[in-house]
């Protein structure tokens, strides 16, 4: 296996059917392009995206917040077991190459912040459009083409 | 000692002059209230606000992002050297009843977020001033009298 | 408040009368030398310990693996809520010019190779003792004098 | 891909060539078991468990402590980028159904104890086998069959 580039997909642990089947289609296009895709590891944009990645046959990786890998949803093929509560968005971000950002509240908002931080590039869809430094996007097929357009190597 | 309230104050670690004279009261007012200051540790901002609550006779702790007591500003009593980057935000917000953001860029968002993400209340004082849920001030006493206002137990 | 000396008292979060007597020991001669005393701030060795400081008149920090600073035995008069569980034994020893061990299990053995891998001195009374590169006391007195002779600035 | 099991495989980053052959096999055998083979990311035993479960066709996952995951040893298909210090080694241990250690020194020891903590069966070989709680083995083999009888699920 070569050095694979990694995109995280972030967003809310609970959302409504649309941002599903948009987290859905970003974790598709991701695995299309023979990245990893990591998330949180839980439901939701999490797991939309995982399942979406599965599907089109991607690896799909988890940065749990919690003690156990169980707590995984069942599209993660690598869950890792952080136990260090929201500070494991650090790490998440940290491992990734780029970030896309689904909809999503104040956990995402952290993770998009503590992206810019670090200058790993933000795609937001659907939400967060206003915080200055992300690129936006309409579609999924947009979101991902701009995540591999700002690429952090 | 009786259980202390503790207040976070955050904000960049190089600012302008009339950004660190707000940040030295809001950690005079903070001392002056009998709480401890807490920050991360390091300059600009955090700094100031510690000057303002150590000459005021209060207690700082400075929760670090690095692997060294010694990195921390002198105005700290209390350095904890947490070696975890900037998921020590996460470690910072989490110990604290209320926190108050003075101007501030993307870390100080990251801090934001995942104190709103935790129920920690946060005063914005000039900047942020947009992000749904946090509580706005005009005026370092405006500050942290919403700050004790709002508490968090 | 000058720059002070930190040491950790380290233990079990259930422990004897006999090695609770111990670890309050400790924690007053620590107190006594006007140091910090910091602990993973639960029950166990490491409110003994905070007890004895307490009462000392100095003052007790705790590194809490929960997400509550409500979680701290009421010695603490500086809990800090990492919510990053075992993994904060690492913030705890790094933060500390020397630590000494009260017996303890698998968690202060943790605390002890972390420790070491620091470069942290590390004294033990009453276990862990046949570990290469820790000091070892027959008395708190004993104890307290090697921590303090050892310290790692 | 169905639920993995993931086995850690600890030690030094840097050791003998009699060591390295050691992780090598062990590495070899768990991916030749269908697990994924968890390290911490760097050289020495890390480096040759990884580099015998690549050529055995296993998947690779590194628990780095920098903040960079381009700190990883060429042979970890999935690293990540904790940025948090020794502190990683918990997040190594819990994401695990089996640790093994081959050889090592305070780190190996710390990530041990830590495991025996959380009730992750640890076994070694080569070193640190007189810890009251773990498995010794005499060999690759021996050692990897202990890990998959004494797996936590």
């Amino acid at each position: 296996m070569a050095a694979k580039i990694h995109i995280a997909v972030i967003g809310a642990s609970k959302c409504d059917s649309r941002t599903a089947e948009i987290a859905y289609q970003v974790g598709q296009l991701v695995a299309g392009k023979g990245a990893a895709l990591f998330t949180g590891g839980l439901g939701g944009v999490m797991e939309a995206a995982s399942r979406g990645a599965r599907e089109a046959g991607g690896l799909t990786v988890g940065i749990l917040p919690g003690s156990s890998v169980k707590e995984a949803n069942p599209y993660v093929d690598i869950p890792i077991a952080t136990d260090m509560g929201h500070a494991r968005n650090a790490v998440l971000v940290r491992s990734c190459h780029a970030v896309v950002a689904v909809s999503g509240e104040y956990g995402t908002l952290s993770e998009i912040a503590l992206a810019l931080k670090m200058g790993v590039p933000v795609v937001t869809i659907g939400g967060w459009e206003s915080i200055e430094g992300v690129q936006t996007a309409g579609s999924p097929e947009e979101a991902v083409e701009k995540a591999f357009e700002f690429l952090r190597y």
